[in-house]
Order: C-alpha cells, then sequence, then structure tokens
C-alpha cells in the first residue's frame, strides 16, 4: 500500500465516495490507487471549473463532500472560480490538489506554483501533506474541516512523493463528527423578545433555513408576529414550490433593495448577515438596511439553523393549529407568442415536475422564474452564490449525480454558460438528468444595464465590442451536439413549451436554446 | 477625466494599444473609458483564459504588453493558468484586474475575496491602486513592471472608486524604457575560454537567442568550436525552418534527456537554466546533467542575450566568413495512407507558407512536427512553456492579433483544446487567420503512458473513466461551428493534406478536425 493508497482508503471510510477529477501526470499514483477502488465514482471534467462546479452541486445536493482532484497549481487556479462559489454557498468541499515530490520543488520545474497563496482565497482550511505516513490522518482532517457547519473549502496537498511512497501498518482514520452548535438560547430569547414588540421586522434566512421544514416554521412564526420572510438574494438551496412557505429574496439593484428595507425598524438575521449592495456605485449606500435598523444576529456561523428556528417558535409559543400559510398550487396557462423570459417562466411554473432541482445561472433573463413559480410543484432552487459566472452546468451536473432519480432544470445565461461549457460533454457520459434551458439574448445584458447606471449611454464600438455575443452569434445546439448532448432551438412560446414537456419526459441531458425576442434581450 | 480615463490614457500614452478583455459590472467605468477611445483594440474573449492566452501570444510576436481586462479575484483566477504560461514564457503583461470600491471591501460582498493572493504567484509584479490621482503613475510604474528584460507579468489592481473618481490636473506619465542589461565581459569570457578546451559542451539557449540572429551566431560558434547548440524542451519562440540555424531541444523523457547528456562535460548557458525533469519520478533523477557536468552561466535574467552571444562569438575571434550551418529547404513529399501525426507533420512540412507563425499544444501527437520541419519554409514556434494547458487556441488568437499579415498555424491537443475552446469565437470574431489542427485521438494520450510509467499497467474502469475522451467521441466540426469557426473532419492523409492546402489559401480562421488512427492514438 502507498500514500495514494491510504488515502483513497480513508476518503471511502468516511463516505467520500464521488471524486470529481481533472488528474495530470504528478497525480498518476493517485489514479492508480482510484483504479484498484471501484467504489469509488470518478467523474471526469475536461476542465477544472466543471470539476468544482460539479462538487459544489453535489454537496448542496447530500449535504456531504465529493472529492476534487487537481493538477497542480494552475489545475486549481483553473477551478478557482467555482470553489469561490462553493465557499459562498457554503457547500462542503475536499480537494486534492497534487504537486510535485517534495525534492521536486527546488528545481522550479515550469509547472511549479505557490499552491498555497492560490488555494487560501477559496478554501477555510489548506494543508500541504508532509508524507506518505501522514496521509490518513492529514485527509480524515481535510474531512473534518470540510464537514464543519455549515460547510467548508478544505484543500490538501498531495506532494507525489507522498502519494508513491510505502506505508505499512498505518490504519485508515475516521473523521471526527463536526455536529452543528447549539444556538444560544439568549439569543433566541432576544430575537423573540423583539418579535413581540412589533414594528416592521424582517426575518433573513439563509443557509439550512431555508429547507421546507424551518421554513414551515418561520412560515407560523410570521403569520403569529407580523414578521416577513426574506432570504438574501442568492441562495445555495431553497426548497419552495407548492406546500412550501415562500420567502421573497433581497432584491438585486440597490435601489430596489433600499426601497425594499426603507420602513423596516428590526432585522432578525438566521444564517444570513445584513444585507448588502452586490456592488458599489458612486453616491449609492452599500448596506441596504436603513440606518436606524436593529439588527438581532440570532445565530452564530456554525449554528444548527433549523434548531433555531424551532427554538424561536418555542420561545413565542405558538398556537400549534396555527397555519404555516404555504404557497398553493397555482394553475398557470401554457405561454403563446413571443419567446420571452416570462414565457418561459410561465411554461416552466406549468411543466416542471415533482420535486426537480432547478439551477439557476440565467442572471437577467430568469428574474422572472422566482416569481412565477410559487405555486409550482415543489423544486429545489440553487443559485449562484458567488458571482463567478461559470457555474450553472457543472453545479447542474452535481446536482444530477448527487440525486440520480430526481429531474435537474438548468435556467442557464448564455454568457456565463460559455465560461464552463465544457460541463456539457460530462452530462453526456454521465448520462446526467438535465434539461438545459440557455436563455439565448445573444450579449452579457446585466452589463449593458450596468454601463447605463454608470451614465456612459449606450455602448458605443469598444463598449458594444466587449459586451455583445452576436458577432458571430453562439450556436447552442452545435456546441452541445458536439459534445454528445442533444439539443433544439426554440424561437416561440409555443415550440419552447413543446420541446420543454418532451425533454422533461426523457431521460438524460438536454438542451434547449431558447432565442429570446428583440425586445426581452436586455 | 476620471480615474478611469487616466488609465487608459496612459495605457495609449505608452503604445499598450490593445486590450483582452472580459469585464463586469465594477469594471464598468473602464469599459466606458475604452469607449471614448477607438484608438484601444479592445478583443472579448468568452472565458478569462483566453483573454491571458492571447496577451501571451500577442507579446511573444510584438515583444510588447497588451492590457487584460479581467473582473475582479474570480475573473483573475479564471485567467491564471495562461498567465502561468505567459510568466514561464517571459512574455510582458500588464493585467488589470478590477475590484469592489474601497470602501465596499469590508462589507465582504459576494465576489470580495483576496486578489493579492491570488495574483502573486503568476505574476512578478501586484499593486493596488490607492486613489484616482495615482492611477497614471501606477499605471506607467506597471508597464515598466512588464516591460523589464526578459518580459514580466505586472498585475495592477483597480478598485472601481479610483476609477470613477474624478482626476484633474494630472499629466499622463511615461513609463521609463527598461533596456536589457549588458552581459558581463568576464562571464563571456570564461564561456569562451571553456569552448576553446575542447571536450563534449553544449550550449543551451533559451528566450531571444533563440532568435534567427542569434542562433546564426550561435551556428558559427557551434561550427567553430565543436559545441552542440540546445534550446529547452519547452520555448516561448524559436524563428526556425530553412535558412536558419537548427537546434535540438532537450527530450521531454527523463530517460532520453539522461541519454542526451550524460557524455557532456559542459554546458553554457544563455537566458537558459541547467534542465530539469517536468515532472518527478520515484528513483529518477530531477536534474537532467551529468554530477560532473560543469555549468556556466554566462547570463544574468535581465541580460541582452542577442548581444551576449555576439559577445562570445566577438571573444571567440571566430573567422568572419564562417558558415552558420543553417538549415537547407527540405522537399517533402506529401503524405498518403493513414492519417498520423508524422503525416501531418509531412504535410505541414510541405504546405506551410513563409513565415508562418506555428503555435504548438499538441502534446504526444506533435512531437514529430519538430523533426519534420527543420527544411521547412522559416517560420515561428510557439510553444506551452509553462505545462498549464490551455494555451493553444488563445495563443494563436494573440499571435494573430499581433501579426495580421501572417499566416498562425495551431496544432492542438483534443484534450487540452477542451480547456479554452471559447477562443474559437474570438477568432471568428476577428477574423483571426489561423488554422488550427485538432489531433483527435480521443484521450489524454499522455496520461496513459504515464499510468503505465508508474507500473499500473494499463488503466480499468477509474482510471479509463479520468484518461480517455471517448464516450462521447467530442465533434471539432460541430463545436467550432457553433462559435462560427469553419471546420471539417480529416481521416486519411490526403484528405488532410486536401484541407489544409484549402485552409492555408483562404484567410480567417479554419479548423481541421484530424482523426487519428488507431495505431497513433497513443
Amino acid at each position: 500500500m502507498n500514500g495514494a493508497d491510504l488515502l483513497c482508503e480513508t476518503l471511502l471510510a468516511n463516505d467520500v465516495d464521488v471524486c470529481f477529477a481533472n488528474p495530470g501526470t504528478s497525480e498518476m499514483h493517485f489514479v492508480a490507487a482510484l483504479d484498484r477502488r471501484p467504489r469509488m465514482r470518478c467523474v471526469l471534467g475536461l476542465f477544472e471549473g466543471v470539476v468544482t462546479g460539479a462538487a459544489d452541486g453535489y454537496a448542496r445536493m447530500t449535504g456531504r463532500p465529493a472529492a476534487t482532484l487537481l493538477h497542480l497549481g494552475p489545475g486549481l487556479a483553473n477551478g478557482l472560480a467555482n470553489l469561490h462559489n462553493a465557499r459562498r454557498a457554503a457547500s462542503p468541499v475536499v480537494n486534492i490538489v497534487g504537486d510535485h515530490a517534495s525534492h521536486h520543488l527546488a528545481l522550479d520545474a515550469p509547472l511549479t506554483s505557490d499552491i498555497e497563496s492560490l488555494a487560501r482565497p477559496m478554501s477555510h482550511w489548506v494543508h500541504r501533506i508532509g508524507s506518505a505516513g501522514a496521509i490518513g490522518e492529514d485527509t480524515a482532517r481535510a474531512i473534518e474541516a470540510a464537514r464543519a457547519e455549515p460547510g467548508r473549502i478544505a484543500t490538501l496537498i498531495l506532494p507525489a512523493d507522498a502519494a508513491w511512497n510505502a506505508v505499512a501498518g498505518v490504519a485508515v482514520p475516521k473523521a471526527r463528527p463536526r455536529p452543528p452548535a447549539s444556538p444560544d438560547p439568549a439569543r433566541v430569547a432576544r430575537a423573540a423578545q423583539a418579535l413581540r414588540s412589533g414594528g416592521e421586522t424582517v426575518i433573513l434566512l439563509s443557509g439550512k433555513a431555508l429547507r421546507a421544514g424551518p421554513l414551515a416554521t418561520a412560515g407560523r412564526i410570521a403569520r403569529a408576529t407580523g414578521a416577513r420572510l426574506m432570504a438574501q438574494q442568492s441562495n445555495a438551496r431553497i426548497e419552495r414550490g407548492a406546500g412550501r412557505v415562500a420567502v421573497e429574496r433581497v432584491p438585486y439593484r440597490v435601489d430596489q433593495a433600499l426601497a425594499a428595507f426603507a420602513p423596516v425598524g428590526r432585522v432578525i438575521l438566521v444564517g444570513a448577515r445584513a444585507p448588502v449592495a452586490f456592488f458599489a456605485y458612486p453616491g449609492k449606500p452599500g448596506g441596504m438596511l436603513p440606518p436606524a435598523c436593529e439588527v438581532i444576529a440570532m445565530t452564530t456561523e456554525d449554528d444548527d439553523l433549523a434548531l433555531a428556528v424551532e427554538m424561536l417558535a418555542g420561545a413565542l409559543d405558538l398556537p400549534r393549529d396555527l397555519d404555516a400559510g404555504a404557497a398553493r398550487r397555482g394553475e398557470a396557462a401554457l405561454p403563446r407568442g413571443a419567446l420571452t423570459p416570462e414565457a418561459i417562466a410561465r411554461a416552466l411554473a406549468r411543466l416542471m415536475p415533482e420535486n426537480a432541482i432547478v439551477c439557476d445561472e440565467s442572471v437577467t433573463s430568469g428574474r422572472d422564474f422566482f416569481r412565477h413559480t410559487e405555486g409550482a410543484a415543489p423544486h429545489d432552487f440553487l443559485q449562484l452564490s458567488g458571482g463567478a459566472i461559470g457555474v450553472g452546468l457543472p453545479l447542474a451536473l452535481g446536482a444530477a449525480i448527487a440525486c440520480p432519480d430526481r429531474k435537474v432544470v438548468l435556467l442557464q445565461a448564455d454568457g456565463s454558460g460559455m465560461y464552463t461549457l465544457q460541463a456539457l460533454w460530462t452530462q453526456a457520459r454521465e448520462a446526467a438528468d438535465v434539461v438545459t434551458i440557455v436563455f439565448a439574448n445573444r450579449r452579457y445584458a446585466i452589463l449593458h444595464a450596468e454601463l447605463r447606471a454608470v451614465g456612459a449611454g449606450a455602448a458605443g464600438r469598444n463598449a458594444g465590442r466587449m459586451l455583445d455575443l452576436d458577432d458571430p452569434e453562439l450556436d447552442w445546439v452545435r456546441l452541445a451536439g458536439g459534445m454528445g448532448v442533444e439539443a433544439a432551438r426554440a424561437e416561440t412560446a409555443e415550440a419552447f413549451a413543446d420541446l420543454l414537456a418532451a425533454a422533461l419526459a426523457r431521460r438524460g441531458p438536454f438542451l434547449i436554446e431558447a432565442v429570446l425576442q428583440g425586445g426581452d434581450r436586455g
């Protein structure tokens, strides 16, 4: 047994049994060790952003870390943007980053780089394995670090010699459980007191407080106290749809968010932080709450949020039979005519199957989805959590691997979809049950709006050259076909609804290029 | 005028007039400033690896830095792998990385990250702009840093408020010239003395010593002294082909490199470092020179290498009429039959036009090219310099933008081509005159060899799932077509040669998917 074998054994002994991978020469002993362990499911991404984004999607749906396998500093670098998103989503991930053998580093061979410096900004925990004998304990510690509540990024650097050196008589360690912390009853009592005292109050929920159970409890609290339930603008996962308690989200636009909070005198944070603007703008505040707004942080970062919501309900002594106010099943009509984002939202509201997983990287085009699907079939809603575009296709892949019996629907903007389009190939290879809807507006629509917002007016030649994708037009049907994913184009609402119904009725990946009409391209 | 205007003015005043870009909201004032300056050529990449790889190709062919425009930490992260390659190629690049406004950072908005930690491993120089008023001087310093011999990566972090705040009465500064250092005559004399003393000697050339002029002089030195001329395994740019003095390269495989240097008693380094193995292997040395080999470093890092070679020739007092031993024009026959890497090399040797730029990211499949094209039409040969795959398509794009009157030929492995295939779209948009040859072997062939080398034998299921690209097969004709690049597939040598001739005879991007035959897929 060598160090790589011990690494694999430790992963498997701790239920890390999916490895999203793009290996290279320095990881070849690890690849050979994986080859000896068919229990590990190895999923190849043709680019590391696919690897890390898939690990994020897998973690969001299972609550467990997958391993990633990355090739030295540049391989890690390619995966960093989606690790940034995973970190913001509080997804547990265990990255295995191969490096040169320890004695080779001083030679500064071409692929040498400072892996620690690259890893730290997107990792909560970084460790370089010192020797083959330490691999088991180091791996167990990495898994513990990843499992820490609410979910962390652990990056383990694996020197090639640690992988290839022999180990003997070393036990395969178990990672210690990392249960969430119990919320502080005093904080809960303070929140309860605030809720009893009335006034315009928002309960801002995040993380695991956005699952159906805690939301139902939060709905009862809201009904009893008159508080409003809100979620951050971007959330790792919300359980929503018919039968679930709906939450509104903090608006993306600064002016809208300020207006939403203007009358609010008190915000109770449950897993959330006080809302801030996504970007800064001249003359506008960064914080979205009015200066006089009282902020009550009811939980700490590693608290059990579901328990916190239950404790709050208990402290309020709610009537047992109070209705939570869950959303009722809507009866959306199929859209007709022009293919607009709203038409797509309405078709989805009508056609989505029970228990779908909806991944959203539609940026501007998908904003209609949320409001149209409150009464749709119950579903999970996974968003771009860290703002680093390119998560959609990999996220959907990882969710499909996590939940093979559920249909995944991906709302994908064209500009951000191009970042990690390689994920389509892995979707085809793994027969991932994903319907991808590409919102083809042929531009970075959000940036056109931002350009207008800075007072620069309409885009001239240089700005247009940087914000438009229409010269040449991307052909997503061919791109998908080139990677083995069946695809078709829709240019009307009727054609879209027909394609969507057909795609949802079959299994395996399918892509619909939804060509948006002129008026809805911005 | 705001800070962003001053930044643009400073770039243009210092002949940085191409900006490879993928901007976001935090860079919108910079985009607006670029929009007011049509002299700046803005080239959009649909992924940041395209942006930085193109800047590398541009720098290798012009010797001048382009600017890149990247969106916060994740945008930089996406470009790091090709910055790693650019750094190893000693390409000058000025990265402009947008960040949140200074006062916004403490809010830890979703896209916030530690940009400096991400930038440092792949940058020689990193600086965060402190205020709008400092932008001119900071930009000039960044350009100076990038221009330092032999070429450096300078990363300038641009807070949004520095871009949008007004500046008045600030002059547009000129970057000071950074001429290369003059080689130390004592070092040159020592090298000359060593060459006169005989024995098996290698002159290992790198960087600008691999241009036609210094190579001709080095050829005369070699003829007079019996020394062998060699280049590193991977080189940023070699001027080669008929009429130029040929160099052999250090072999990639450790055993072959050790054998090549076994009889060598002395190595004279001209811009190069002592050769090391690309990767470490159990029981094999990392350095490729025999223990007793004398190493003479004739130059320092910032020396004028062309001058150093001239000084060496002068110190040796070579006869004026000594022939340099340049390669003679070969008369390659067109290949027939099976489509193999060798057939592709022979077709290129026959059909390449004068003065082509050949970019090579063919990994295993392209190794035949080098030996078959010593007597081909003179051309520049640009390699994957840092081992971070995904440089090929962007590098060719950047070279085409640098040299619009020259034909660019790209030798592209399929696995590495998938890393940054988005570059095809920019090739189409910019009508880049690039013929891309995809060596479609449907696998990471190099890794199959490495897996055998670690004694793991043939790939089993898990290893095969990580090293093969054949399920499903990639269809490069559709992928290229999806991004607006004409493409066709060749499965025989004759068909390939016909397609190549046709592609070379027209202008603009064209892709040939060369489907390699079974025996030549590894």
